[in-house]
């Protein structure tokens, strides 16, 4: 078939490079599935009769932290975007790391159901345990991206050719900054104050997405 | 890779705008699982043994407002593949409008159930925070898409080339429309009548329903 | 952008149609969905501490149930494969037929809890109600079909070359015979035996799979 | 059109083949959903207040079940990235067999989720029985990658050129592998000790991961 998705039968004088044509389109339907399953921790709140509103009212906390993993999601499928736009090729090793990129994606809802919980019914120790574990899950999340771009630099045969292996390293740091403020939030939200915490988590999403590695930048690089 | 789907490496004039593709893809993914998502909210009634009949014919309210929410997701759909296909390309910026358009759609099927079980299980007053909801949520929804067009109006560079800046402006009517009516909607039913309100509301998705911008209009004027 | 969705900008001497492909997409989006969603419908059984594997055992009805709908909804979408094969363009009327055709996959996971329930925690007359649901909803389900052959069939500017009207007037038996036997199959379930019903939606279901106007016999008819 | 998802149009000396295409969106779609789904498992558990954190460390048997299935559909669909790269068409019987591979995956959240909760509120009893269900599913699971690798060494034609029929036989040994060693590990798990039979599910799993028939290995083959 003259176009498979593959593009393996495709003259291609650097033949050993695999398509990532399927990767892509894994990708961001996990991104798409997740981004949209959020909705489903959203729940109609138990009522009696008359106390609708006064019920949604009550689940404030559940909207913001839609809000906030939504955005969050957002800022990662950029980022995946501009990340997938470095490479020509993969390999069952960056496939793997890919994964690994994606389950951090995937797990995004429990938290967010967990921070919901924690600050429409709990108290503070339990609004102190859904920061803390929303701000590890969000650090942690940052570990495969880190292993993508250092992988990435020991094969620059992988890279586009327009993309520097030194461009590659300098973006390490985005990860590394993300696992230390990221960690720093949740310890503040666990040893100080879990709203702190929380404001700081907000702060960083807010960061990445303005500052995301989204598209313009990228093109006016070229 | 030749077909990459981003066409980073295909020979284009204007090269500065980058490709849609993958935000039509991820797009198209989340509209179609929220679509399918809706279906999760029905649910099968409790009932006691020889009584599924009456239980499922109680629940006339939740098919009504499935069947509502599907038609007004493939209303979106049908109007975000217009929306779409006027722009050459995308910036992060945009991305982040159509993430605010994805938005709205993402969270219909909180309303959506909402307005189930205030009809089902709830008095006046929970219709009428149902309805008001439901209508609030709608008019919201057209925000982005009035920000998209107000953007694509000063970033002309964005459009197809047989697309017409003039046209672009004369869109925007239609978010401003959508926000004025289903607000008014949103009023009526809280001010005057639950029902009045949702009336209107499936009123306004019939007629965005018949005379969406969808494809042969489109067409025609090329 | 040369590879752009839609198409739009490719050189078409039949210009005034408009592309399936980004219907095709959302409409594998959705298929895929909806046979991925009957999943959820399989819960894990309320047990006591050693009684798992009793309860297991005790969901036999969730679990034919869910393969009896995986295979329908293989069906459709191989025949909405084939379906989508005739085409060479959409307009803004059958893009809603197809969304029709969408409803009645989108929904198959309701009737199939109900199903399940029916058979496991319900007696005759809850299973009488099932089966005819279920039955009734595949019935129903075959109307788009209807209205998408016929609307093919009055606009023959749509079809593939290769496909003649002809050929697009014998389909609509397909429909036809599936809203009769579905009907018949309902009728049976509620006024004779829910068993005979759902044996009848079986014997249908597997009718359809094995004849189904998937890809081959299409293939040597070129 | 000429870039129609299913090529039907291009000139193809070999045109009796149908395009994988659109079976290859559909199947990435099902693995893209189920590994995402996966997470709809881990729930926020019932805590009274300020136990949230002691309630989220008493469900480690959750998230280990969710690791593993996760890794699990990975590995499925790298694996089966590889065999649609064997193929450059489909019939109606491999499309079927196609199905019949994504049955198997996309059930897997169910024995997940017995799983889970068989380790955090069942006895031994329990335990026993989750692990021979995941276990019997991944032996069952290999059958359908059986059929697919026979059907394909009957029918050559499908393959594209590069792949030798000798090949496809030898393929045949890896379903073979994992039907027996899973179907060992259940019987481990059944009449030994549920914990040594979910230790050999886990380590074939990751055996399965680390020797994936993933892209570089094929690749070098070219």
């Amino acid at each position: 078939m003259s176009a498979a998705p593959d593009e393996v039968e495709q003259p291609d004088p650097k033949g050993r490079v695999s398509a990532t044509d399927r990767m892509t389109a894994f990708s961001d339907g996990v991104f798409a599935i997740v981004i949209t399953l959020l909705v489903i921790e959203l729940r109609v709140p138990e009522y009696h009769e008359g106390e609708l509103l006064t019920g949604l009212l009550g689940e404030g906390a559940s909207y913001l932290a839609f809000v906030v993993s939504f955005v969050y999601i957002g800022v990662l499928w950029l980022n995946h975007h501009a990340l997938l736009r470095l490479i020509r090729g993969t390999t069952l090793t960056l496939s793997w790391i890919n994964l690994g990129v994606l389950f951090g994606a995937v797990i995004i809802p429990f938290p967010t159901a967990v921070l919901a919980s924690a600050f429409t019914h709990g108290d503070t120790d339990d609004q102190r345990a859904a920061v803390a574990l929303y701000a590890l899950a969000a650090a942690l999340m940052s570990a495969p991206w880190l292993v993508f771009f250092g992988y990435l630099h020991r094969h620059p045969a992988l890279l586009e050719r327009r993309v520097s292996p030194e461009y590659v390293r300098t973006q390490r740091l985005r990860p590394v900054t993300g696992l230390i403020l990221y960690g720093l939030s949740g310890l503040l939200g666990w040893f100080v104050s879990p709203l702190l915490g929380l404001i700081g988590v907000i702060v960083m999403i807010t960061y990445h997405a303005v500052t995301s590695e989204g598209l313009p930048r990228w093109l006016t690089r070229r």
